[in-house]
Formats: C-alpha cells, sequence, structure tokens
C-alpha cells in the first residue's frame, strides 16, 4: 500500500528489504575497479556454452541461484520471478525462467531494467501480493552487439561517444521482512524523445530521460540532490553524464556536480580500459548496485541511494525506418537504517 | 492486497474493475465472424503510415485512446500504463506510450501479454498502487512475419498448423472504482517446455503451458471448469485447442469439451478465411477479450470467464540456434454481477 507523490512517485507505507544480491560479470568487467564486489567473475565469456545468448542465460540464471543461496532461499520460497533483457523476445530471461521454475511475470524496459524489476517488485510486496520477488537483469557484450549494431567479430570502428555493452548478470531478491536497505520510494518514468536517432551516442539519448525523471523524484518528494548520498544513473557513459548534469540545471534548477555518479563509468578503469564513452546494457546497473553499491549500503558508507536506471526504448528495425530513440528512466531510492 | 491460493493463484481481496477497453482490427479481421465488436476496422494494412511497424503503434495508439475516450478519461488521469508486443524490443508499447505520456512500465509475455498486462494491474490497483491503469497489447501480421519467419510478400509455404498472426490492438482500463466484469482471479503462469522446436506448430508449443496454469487454477481455487461460463485461451488455434484438452485431462482430470473456446479460432470464419489453425499473437486474445467477451459480459450473456493467455518465449536466433521453444500462460477470471 503506497502513498502517492505528486504525479510519478510512489513511497510504500512499508519499505520492503533489499535482502540479498546476487552478481556475475564477464572477464573484462573482471578487470575493472568493481571486480572485488561481484559474486562470481567468468573466465570466458561463452561461459562454458555453445553461444553467447546461451551464455547470457547461463549468467543470468547464475546470478539468480547466487542471490537466492546467499539469504538461504530456494525458488520454491520465491512468489514471482520479475526478469529482462535486451536480446530479442528477452530469451535470456524466459530461459531463466524456464530453469528457476518460479511463477515468471516478464518485464522489458531496455537497459532499465534494475529499477523497472525493483519498482514492480516492491508493488507486489508492499501491495501484499508477494513476500519474496526475485528481480534478475543481465546483457553480453557479444549477444547485444551482433543483436544491434555489428558481430564483434567485424571489428567495426566505434566513435568515442560509443558505449561498451556490459557482460554480466545480476539478481535482486525483495522481502516483505528482513534486513538491509530498504526500497523507500520509486519514480516510475514517461518515454522522452528529444531527437537522437544515433545508436552510437545512446548517452545522449537516454540523458533527457534520466534528467526528466530526477527531476519528477525531487519534484515530488521535496527533496533536493543533496538529500541523497549518491545519484547514479545506470548507463548513461561520460558523454551522458555531462548532460544529464546540464539538463538537471536546466529542467529544475537542481545541481548534480556533487554526489552524481554514473554506473557505466564505474565499472571500467576507463584510463585503461578501452570503452570508449563507458559501459551500457542491464547489467551496468544491476552490477554497480547489486555487487559494490549494495556492499557499500550494508557497511553504512553509503546510507541513501538514488538509483535512476535509463533505458532506450529502439530496434534495430525502428533505427532502420529512421525513427529517433525514444528512451525511459525510473527511479529507485535505496535506504539503509544503520 | 490479495490473498494467495495454493502456490501460483492471487485473490485481490477487492477485485478491480474493467470499466472499458478499446479495440482495433486489421482489414482481414474486420472479415471476420466478430467484426460487429471492435470499435475500429482499418481499410488498410498499413493504417495510413508508411511501415507496418509505424501501423502498428498507431493501432495500439488509436486502441489506447479509444478505450480513454469511452470511460471519459484522459491520459493525465491514468497512474500507470503498462505494454507490450512482440516486436523486438516492443517497439509498438515504447512509441505508443510516448504518445500518451502515462508513466509506462513494459511488460514482456509475448501472446501472453494481454492476461499477463490484468495481472500486473489488478496488483498494482488492488495493491494501492493506482487507481486507474490502461493495459495495451497488440500484434500486426505484416510486421511479426517479417519479424519472426519471411516477408509476407514472399509468399512462403505454410504449414497446417501454421496460426495468423492477427493484426491488430486491444487496451483495457482497470480501475479501482467503477461498474463492468471485475478481475476476481489471477494465476500466474510457470515457463514450460515440453521440447517442441518448429515455430509453424506454436499450439503444440503452447498447449503445456495453458493446460499447466489452467489445472494450477482449478486446483488452487477449487474451482473446476464448470465454474466458469466461458474458458478461453488466446492463440492455440485448432491444433493446440485440442492438445489443451487432451493435456488438462491427463494432468488434473479435468473436462474442457464442454465450455472451452481459443481466440484465435473464434476470431476467424476458419471455413472461408485461410488462416490454417487459426490466429495467434498478441491481438488474438486482446481483439476477443476486449471486444466480444467484454460485451457478453456486460450484457450478463457471460457471467464468468477464464481468459488463459499463451505466450511462446523464442526468438529468431533461439531457433536457429536449435533451442526448445518455451511458452508460458497467464489466467484472469473476469466475472460480472447481475
Amino acid at each position: 500500500m503506497a502513498t502517492k507523490l505528486g504525479k510519478q512517485t510512489f513511497k510504500p507505507d512499508t519499505p520492503p528489504y533489499l535482502i540479498s544480491t546476487g552478481t556475475v560479470a564477464g572477464p573484462f568487467e573482471g578487470q575493472g575497479p568493481l571486480r572485488d564486489y561481484f559474486d562470481h567473475i567468468y573466465t570466458d565469456t561463452l561461459a562454458g556454452e555453445r553461444s553467447f545468448e546461451s551464455a547470457e542465460k547461463e549468467m543470468m540464471a547464475n546470478a539468480c541461484f547466487t542471490c537466492l543461496n546467499k539469504a538461504n532461499k530456494t525458488p520454491q520460497e520465491v512468489d514471482v520471478f520479475l526478469a529482462g533483457d535486451i536480446l530479442n523476445q528477452t530469451i535470456t530471461s524466459g530461459f531463466s525462467a524456464l530453469e528457476l521454475a518460479i511463477p515468471y511475470m516478464g518485464i522489458f524496459g531496455a537497459c532499465s531494467t534494475s529499477a523497472l524489476g525493483l519498482a514492480f517488485a516492491t508493488m507486489l510486496v508492499d501491495g501484499n501480493y508477494a513476500k519474496l520477488v526475485l528481480a534478475a537483469a543481465s546483457s553480453h557484450n557479444s549477444s547485444a552487439e551482433r543483436n544491434y549494431r555489428y558481430p564483434t567479430e567485424y571489428g567495426a570502428t566505434r566513435k568515442p561517444t560509443t558505449q561498451w555493452t556490459v557482460t554480466g548478470a545480476g539478481a535482486a531478491l525483495v522481502a516483505k521482512e528482513g534486513t538491509g536497505p530498504r526500497i523507500t520510494h520509486l519514480t516510475v518514468g514517461k518515454v522522452q524523445d528529444l531527437g537522437i536517432k544515433d545508436p552510437m551516442n545512446l548517452g545522449a539519448a537516454m540523458a533527457p530521460a534520466a534528467a526528466a525523471t530526477m527531476v519528477q523524484h525531487f519534484a515530488d518528494t521535496g527533496r533536493g540532490p543533496d538529500y541523497y548520498d549518491l545519484v547514479v544513473t545506470g548507463d548513461l557513459g561520460k558523454f551522458g553524464h555531462e548532460l544529464a548534469i546540464r539538463s538537471c540545471v536546466t529542467k529544475g534548477g537542481f545541481d548534480l556536480t556533487k554526489n552524481y555518479e554514473d554506473c557505466g563509468v564505474m565499472l571500467y578503469d576507463t584510463e585503461k580500459q578501452d570503452v570508449h564513452s563507458g559501459g551500457s546494457g542491464c547489467a551496468s546497473s544491476a552490477l554497480v548496485t547489486y555487487g559494490y553499491l549494495y556492499q557499500k549500503l550494508l557497511s553504512g558508507e553509503l546510507k541513501k541511494i538514488l538509483l535512476v536506471a535509463t533505458g532506450a526504448l529502439h530496434s534495430v528495425t525502428s533505427f532502420q525506418q529512421g525513427a529517433n530513440i525514444p528512451s525511459i528512466a525510473h527511479a529507485v531510492s535505496l535506504e539503509i537504517e544503520c
């Protein structure tokens, strides 16, 4: 049961707990600065499977089972499994749901899936439809590149604004009772379109959605950016991060320069790892939030985080037909009492 | 707030109302036996647009605006828009959400999207997260065929078990208060896989999921098929319909022969319209349920319906890699007091 604040924000009456997370990363992500915060790092992008798509499924299922094991829960105890990914028809999620055998409700938010899953999970748990919800998201560099752009084997030239699709998966257990950070607010995004058409510049396409949702969240809650120890977007990359800062000033007069970061920038050593503008994909926010940030919350180093995950709602077909790239962002507040 | 029955079924404490629906159909669907029950029938599959994908977006947006208009509601009054479709990255839904400018939470259930949307909407409304939710689903024969199989211009040979992707869209307004049929139970499906690999025989791939969810619904609620005036699956087609009947006997000893139909069979005049096994796609269950069945509920000719919408959770990539076609079915009970 929730109190609605303004037009887009929901405040759960009993904020659910994020009682456990599971994170698995690809080998390249395992060389980044957050490597110590992941539960498992694969030595091979194929993860022992015969295709990159099967590897991505292996990763999501592994993140889910890891998340359950860490909380000492079985799939049978979970009421609903919520999952999404960026492959066509979200096959990673469907095949993972088959393996988990938990009642499954598919979601689609492109790279905003981590926050979308937490939002739906909170609604189900606080709305007394579930006691335990498992939410997962994944992406894989090689399956995504050949799905959206070129097979990586082609070695296609990349622009400075291009991002690197993150290989990995993250899962979170949202529960009515337990310990850990709580999900205290949700802001559901509206789709934005400022006319960007270039899939090599998704940060620019998604920054307006991030800014719109952040400004709405601040307006609805009466909180400013300084309420939070950290405001973090999912995968805007360096260019998108800059644009979001500027857009938040223009749209709402909010100053993000002090405590705002982007998961896609945090995930890699951008001096040494050649990811151009930064990481992207569902796994970007999932790995950073469920890996690094979750542990910072548990340790009390961070107490209040606003996660704003963004998604570009395009496809190869819409791009080829000359359509713009509309985008969306969903925000969730994660707070811990210490 | 819900009571959970068994492992997969939810009974809302205050069953939400289906206060309005909107249905738009393609020209071929407009020649079928249910043509008088649709709000709009297009004379052209392009719906005045330049591509089949844009046409599908036009159809979903039109169904949504029609649904809102019939209830005398504006987009601004709607708390959340839930939508899904079967195009890659559900672009129909994303672009429709941009046009509607309602806070949007994307869902993916392939052809089970109508029931998945009603299930999520019920959870949000009964869980006190929304007073008004708009749920939509669409498919388009020409956009789907070239997405999944061959462009229709190729004139590829079709097998007897092949189904005809339905062109159209349906939308429903689920409200805390109002009049009309109420959503009294939900059964969330688990993914099933009995080894079918043939995308020209989706009825066989999805029938086990339909049967599993129906048997679970009957077990969880203590209701048998005869509780309902009509049990209706979304798009199994003639062959899948037969298989579902047999499977319900085998799995649970339930006799569906008296009051069980399939939307994909009901939608066309299978003697005159060459759809082989019947209709498929998200629009199959959406058009029949939100068009024909909704009016039969309002008139009291039918009082209790169990909608069981099925979805095949495959993609072209998973098919080409030799994977099976896992499937899911979600069930919702629609009941009216007269």
